[in-house]
């Protein structure tokens, strides 16, 4: 009884798309203005799913309750109401791409999550352009 | 051609998180609030694909209008407005988690279809809980 | 500068359409399914409307913090996961239709808002199914 | 034949609550997380809503076209990718809140709209929390 | 106890923005792309709303089932899978704008509610646009 | 660091269900109302996926802007506002249901894209009806 569980949640955030070793015009050039140097940002909407067997005891897959947690402290806690470049570790020295926040979230979600389970993380960064990453 | 169509439809009915063999006390430690003995409820959304190959003479993977009455007559009608621990035949022994409600849809919907189609169930609890069951 | 600030919020809960003064049948008559003894349930989405004038010092009509911490303590921590009917006070002689529920909102918030500001309450029963009451 | 005929848009923005004549210290009191030094942002959702007499000849308000030009030149280019405490000119001394931007909106709105026409203007900051201002 | 009470309908058709009295070149100046002679379509969403005073015996401000009802007869039924230019009668000298199919919704429905209700009609013609008519 | 990013779009077009070669009788046998020959219409949703290796230097899968420009190109600019059969070619002898239109945006945009991406493309005809395609 393999099965697919799933937990949205959300935060909102402020971004630039760069890289630091490209000078500002090259930044300008290649991103645009999602590379506004003052910032702009989103209301990002985070789908987690979770891909195992049934619990035959409980009916479950993951206690969604429990995933909501990990959810809470890998994700809203570190992410929600900051800005990605300079307040979220990883992307220090990578750019805050919904690929690359994407890949963050799934690599934060996997050291949480037992290897029974796959692990695949949808994120949308508005309502028409969003990324789904499953570690593969 | 091998395509995936899919039929959206919903339902409304009562339920608890329980197991008959365990104690109120472990099924309340377990389930928490969603084992209210006085049941809740949920809107639930339902999305049934169907996956094979379009028939070339119509153009159709299969024609909608039917696989909506398959989920009338399957889901809608036995489901909707009712208490699924009291009024639906499978969960007289079986908790109604979403995971096994998924199933349950997926088993009843497979004898309706051909074989010769894929069959995949989404069954949104909440709008932030949901799950996906396709016979694996 | 008069404004109206919005909160979302939702609650999860069993009900049914009865009046304990009618027999089953009547129930039955006027309410249909919606009457099933069994009980049925809903997500129900609920959004309350403040209506006043904007705190010229903060920019806000009314700390959202706040408003929502209203709507926890009014509505989601007793109407949550809960049977309409036979746990929420107010409907121990009240039919809990879309209508009363909203009404009974509406009284609950009107004690904790100040009567500087109008309250407006939305239901929404289902997605299809919903009402609005201001209180007048 | 009165008739309100509305134009949905978007735009992505960094921001902060924050008044320059208090102290960070105070803006962290008052306004929580949501004063970050470092901003965060939204996908914020705009609503505009133009209301008149339907004018025969065409059987339409307004031009939809029209007014959705509207919002591209007063909403849509100065706030998009853009961080409105630093980018956007009312906002140099004025706190975006939700409140005060859905003014600000409306303001720049009524200078190019007739003054046959009521505006009213709706702001989502995120799905659960928006305000709705129409000039009174 | 005064209550608005909605009920959300659908209905998809095909249409196009025209003036029998205009040239074909009058009517692609003015209404564009939207006067193609071949026709474009919609999914139209609609929402109903009636406001009046709650049936104390009920709890219902109208039946639901019952609204939902005249909506089939009055509207999905006539106008579904139509072209409303060529098979719904007021649109033969009436221009199908949304602000024009939404008061011509609110004239039938007028003929089927009782007077001591007000009615108001939402029309979407996308998400984006859309049109509100109460009769004033 | 393989991922699927996704763009989502719309466009506004009659069709109706129908093989020349059939009689109108056989056509309305088989698909019923969506036959009318005076077409019907619909507000088509349509999400485009790419699936491939992330590009370490810019942390993009595909630029969406550019993706979005060949939507537009491939899409929105021949079918919106457009008669799918009487005014895109590939309909001329192909019927228009929502799994065809799916095969043929599919086979559209797989000339645009490299090959090392993958393309899947989900066309939403109503929000209850939708197919997916992958070229499978």
């Amino acid at each position: 009884m393999r099965i697919k569980a799933c937990r949205k949640a959300h935060f909102n955030a402020a971004h630039r798309l760069y890289r630091k070793d490209w000078s500002d015009e090259k930044n300008t050039q290649i991103f645009g203005k999602c590379s506004n140097p003052k910032f702009h940002g989103h209301n990002y909407d985070l789908v987690v799913a979770v891909t195992g067997d049934v619990d035959p005891e409980t009916g479950f897959l993951i206690d969604l309750k429990v995933l909501k947690q990990y959810i809470v402290e890998e994700v809203e806690e570190p992410f929600d109401h900051k800005n990605l470049n300079e307040e979220v570790e990883e992307f220090e020295t990578l750019n805050p791409t919904a690929e690359n926040i994407a890949i963050v979230i799934w690599n934060r979600l996997r050291q949480r999550i037992t290897d029974r389970f796959d692990i695949e993380v949808t994120l949308y960064e508005t309502p028409r352009n969003f990324v789904i990453y499953s570690g593969e």
